[in-house]
């Protein structure tokens, strides 16, 4: 059977004074009224009923989640103790769902962007099950068509075609040649310009048994601990021996620790890449959050609260407060964001300073604004 | 007997969204945790004992005003149903203290601005009520020392001086020449030059049975209804008279309508000056509140809320709660308030342009956020 799970870990620093300790990015309502883990929810709700989606995140954040998202089965959220980077935030739902379901095939996905339309990433999310079910040895990543050099990212570099049969006809289904660390600005256009090369998503699909198994080759430290909290889930040691054996995990990325040693052909898997057109929008800093964000005539960007502006144009406005009234007079190309209990106000040219200010709270305040 | 009024109407809307109109400038706690009104009180209670001060205000501040001075005694707060401009506002405690006193000197303040030392303004107190009891006829006003060629303020040229004994010896009182309206830059500058000039500060000294005679010549109409409203006063009509008569007083300023008259010679009284050698600042603006306001290195002034600044200079930073935090990035020269409904910012030499704002926020939400 087919699953999604959804990775909603991280704080997200650079949307404080919103995103929070108690409160991280992925749960702020922040597009069109919608958190990003609800708007992640609805596009796997577009292929997969709602028993088969799962979230994997901070146990801490387990009411909050239940709260955002009213829909998921309780029983569907795995709540790490401890974050112990992504190869086990993806390997433990894989042996979750590979315990519940010996055929399981998951798709993992992000909810750290916005992602349009819809119907592009469904008809990605397709192709790549259909060659997780025709291929079993494929570990499925997604490749976003790049629009800009971006220095940001990483990139897949695509490969020969797989002929993989889908109700489309036209899967863009490809083996991974290699994958790229974040490249120069010079790189990062040669790769656009190539036409070969793909921002690497985060997102995956494959069989659990076959992930599984990599991570057995890759990762057997993991693998071994994630093994143990499988076999005890769906009994009443399920608490006991997550909280004993998750924090001992080995902290790896999944990049690093399993697709890119599979990719270079030292594990039985092979590695695809399918091509998702989609609108891929990072919501990582203000700025790119302002660009989910409805505007008025003077490119102001709103969200949340009551607004009136004098002769201020080119702002990023935002309360959580629907009822809080911002009001700027002579303001330009600022960013004010107003939390119930912290106002913060930076020039959007300064947005990545807004990680040193979170520093600069904590040291003078704990956690108390955090 | 000596008593001391003061004059709390007025709503301030140039320090909104602080300033409201349940909550006017004068009960703001913006000046080392007081307000304008209780500054006001403390200095003339440097004076007067507790019963011998009043405070006329709108009746909608009852409530605000008697919490805002727990020592005031309910029975001295004059509360006018509805605003009818100064000559009222003065009229209507002296009225009300001469039939409760028919020997009654008066004191009437204000309590717009910040004026230290207070021992500067208690000593031009001692000589205004030396004037206007030695020589009855004598309505008192105060000079105000100016520092500068100010625009925005009218003037009072003195004439000769006035033989009075006081304490000191030295009164520093004079006759008035003439009441000068606001002047442009050149003339106040020559006035600043000349040494014969004060600010008019809209702060009087007066026995009452002397100003109610000069209303009654100048504005009989005003005299008319404020005597029914005192001979009303101790009675159980109070309310009834009050509110049926008060609204119908002919709106005047004190200065057009009584004081500038008579310094032209056209009522039996004689016009006097006491210079006041003070710090006189008018808090109407932020600007020039900020000048009341602890500053950080970085000439940041605060008051209120917890700050954190990242390369921030020349800032004002205001919050009504004490505990939220308002953080700036790569910020100058801006007045960020934060109010409980509302946050304004605005740069500081756009200050003046808060009253557009008030007006388009009640365009736009009526008197929601005012």
């Amino acid at each position: 059977m087919q699953y999604g799970v959804i990775m909603a870990g991280g704080a997200g620093t650079r949307l404080w004074p919103l995103s929070r300790a108690e409160k991280p990015k992925q749960l702020l309502t922040v597009v069109r009224g919608k958190s990003l883990l609800q708007l992640s929810y609805e596009r796997l709700r577009g292929l997969l009923p709602a028993d088969r989606i799962y979230v994997c995140t901070g146990e801490a954040h387990r009411a909050a989640v239940l709260a955002n998202l009213p829909e998921l089965p309780p029983d569907n959220l795995l709540g790490e103790p401890t974050g112990r980077d992504t190869a086990n935030a993806v390997g433990f739902p894989a042996a979750v769902l590979h315990k519940r379901d010996p055929e399981a095939v998951m798709a993992i996905t992000t909810a750290d962007h916005v992602i349009e339309p819809q119907e592009k990433f469904i008809a990605a999310l397709k192709v790549a099950f259909a060659v997780a079910e025709q291929q079993p040895q494929s570990l499925v990543t997604f490749g976003i068509v790049p629009t800009h050099g971006h220095t940001g990212l990483g990139y897949v570099q695509r490969g020969e075609a797989l002929k993989v049969s889908t109700e489309s006809g036209a899967p863009g289904a490809y083996k991974v040649q290699a994958f790229k660390e974040k490249p120069d600005k010079q790189t990062a256009d040669r790769y656009v310009e190539s036409g070969r090369y793909y921002w690497n998503s985060g997102m995956f699909v494959w069989r659990c048994d076959t992930v599984l198994a990599e991570l057995a080759q890759h990762l057997p430290a993991s693998h071994a601990g994630l093994s143990k909290i499988a076999a005890a889930w769906d009994t009443p040691q399920r608490a006991d021996v997550l909280n004993a054996v998750y924090p001992t995990l080995p902290k790896i990325s999944i990049d690093y620790g399993l697709m890119e040693p599979a990719a270079l052909g030292k594990g039985k898997a092979t590695v695809a890449v399918v091509e998702m057109p989609v609108q891929w929008l990072d919501v990582g800093s203000w700025p790119a959050l302002a660009e989910t964000l409805r505007t008025d005539d003077q490119n102001n960007a709103m969200e949340g609260g009551a607004f009136v502006f004098v002769d201020s144009d080119d702002n990023i406005v935002v309360s959580e407060d629907p009822d809080h009234l911002i009001s700027l007079i002579g303001v330009s190309d600022m960013i004010v964001v107003h939390a119930k209990d912290t106002t913060l106000v930076c020039p959007k040219d300064q947005s990545q300073r807004v990680k040193d200010m979170v520093a600069k709270v904590k040291e003078k305040f704990g956690d108390r604004y955090l």
